[in-house]
């Protein structure tokens, strides 16, 4: 298996939701992401800061689910990141009521020796510049990942350009391509940004599904139905984190090691695929608090659920 | 094959989009979905009114199409409604600057003797007294099918709930089932609605495709990618048009004359082909201003049209 890397926050999540409340949980793009990719892989390599008061139990956890720590900067003398908001009944909009960055402003993304030959990486939401950073250590990567969202859109564009252009492939919700392109719609959104080393773009739309899109070819897939959302917070990383797992487990034996994928690009069925059980995987974080229900679950979970899908999307 | 009844309204349209603008072309509820059936029927009763100023090369148009017009009652000293609109970029929004109700405050929805015995029935969006009138009128039809708009749901709640239980099928968008259900879930929603007569829903959620949901199945579609929408006047009722002319197509070989679809329900596989045609239909109605587009195509630009959707939707 090929290794894996994943940079992104590890946060401190207080949440209220139509559905409950929970203080100071498991959250950030990066924790998400590795929780979910650890359902399908047995080693994920994590690139994250936490401050002192990041609990044991926390670290001891994610060792547990096989996610590599060497990459996990203890700040001893700080704070971990924390992010405390609600969700009203329109889920698709978080309402924030702090935001206290702590230890991700003292952020320094060097990797360790044991990273650097990561093959396939994935890059959560955080500042471009140190996506850039992180991309520029790791020049013989395969296949590469970034999130953004819509503050780095508004405040550091000419940065995150800079980032997208080290990528492979883009995840991007629709409003967040809409402003970054000026485009409305969304497949010439898409157009605008395929150039250069990015060959693919995903375009995720929350209950609305997701578009995979690349020069030549489009792939839609709606979000699984479900009667009740616990929480939204981190479906866009589970989804990613889902995503990658089943590249890197696939692109294991498809590829060999010395074939660079951005050269030719991946293979359309295997994008397709990861497309499909991204959205299996975060159907169930959203469905408790933080990532709680991803924690239970395992392969057989999503491809069971799998098989509902095809059966609600198939196309005679 | 069975009877097929189109009540709805016809309009003159008066409409300005980001692609153009066109004054006084054919629309209406009505209009749209007789249009869009009769690229798979040969023949449609249709029911509905329009004034003396109603073009006799636009009689001629929809007699070419096989459209009975033998309910399309001309009341010559009244104005044809008349509906007066813009789009801007967001054309998910329609933004009215006149309506003139004209004739059709005086539509008494009175079915020709020719028409009686219409086993299928779609009824697009008026008021919803006149649709139960109608339905009222065919005791004996097989499978009724009934839209509506926010409108009707604002200012007769109770008449529409009256008509809703007489129809087979709901066409509804999702915000409008929000708003007559209260309930924010889509599933949920369906499911208050789901008692008596009506056995199924169809979400219709514009760009992001449409849903159907029964008390047991859920069948979801995605909306064909298109990269420029010239003119999204009519999709709703277009896709309803292409549905139900589907329906009727396959209804009339899979169900004898004398059984009650609504007895046993309708057979789900057609149901949800039905539905990728409606979304084919509707896809095309969008890319022409009015039913311009409509009226071009063919059966096998639909199948051709299909033939890319499979490919964009597979789910491996």
């Amino acid at each position: 298996m090929p290794k894996f890397l994943i940079a992104g926050t590890v946060a401190y999540d207080s949440l209220k939701t139509p559905q409950g409340e929970r203080p100071r949980i498991l959250g950030g793009s990066g924790l998400h992401a590795a929780v979910a990719a650890s359902i399908l892989l047995k080693k994920i390599n994590l690139l994250s800061v936490v401050g002192g008061d990041f609990e044991p139990q926390y670290l001891a956890f994610l060792q547990k689910r096989g996610v590599d720590l060497r990459g996990l900067k203890i700040i001893k003398e700080g704070q971990t990141f924390a992010w405390n908001g609600f969700y009203e009944k329109d889920m698709n909009v978080a309402h924030t009521v702090q935001t206290a960055l702590n230890v991700l402003t003292q952020f320094d993304p060097v990797l360790p020796p044991e990273y650097l030959d990561s093959a396939f990486v994935f890059l959560g939401n955080i500042d471009p510049a140190l996506q850039t950073k992180i991309f520029a250590q790791l020049p013989a990567r395969k296949f590469g990942a970034l999130d953004t969202m819509n503050y780095w859109i508004d405040s550091q564009k000419e940065n995150l350009l800079k980032a997208i252009a080290e990528t492979d492939l883009l995840f991007i919700n629709d409003a967040e391509i809409r402003q970054l392109t000026g485009e409305d719609n969304l497949f010439r959104a898409a157009r605008v940004l395929l150039t250069g080393r990015l060959r693919y773009v995903i375009i995720k739309k929350g209950e609305h599904g997701a578009m995979l899109i690349s020069a030549e070819r489009i792939a839609i897939v709606p979000s699984m139905p479900l009667d009740e959302i616990v929480d939204p917070t981190g479906a866009g990383d589970s989804f990613a984190g889902g995503f990658m797992s089943y590249i890197v487990e696939h692109a294991s034996t498809a590829y060999p090691q010395d074939t660079p994928l951005s050269a030719g690009g991946m293979d359309w069925d295997t994008l397709r695929a990861a497309l499909v059980y991204g959205t299996m995987t975060a159907s169930f974080n959203v469905q408790g608090f933080g990532c709680e229900k991803l924690a239970e679950i395992t392969k057989a979970d999503l491809d069971e659920r799998l098989k509902v899908f095809r059966e609600i999307t198939r196309i005679s």
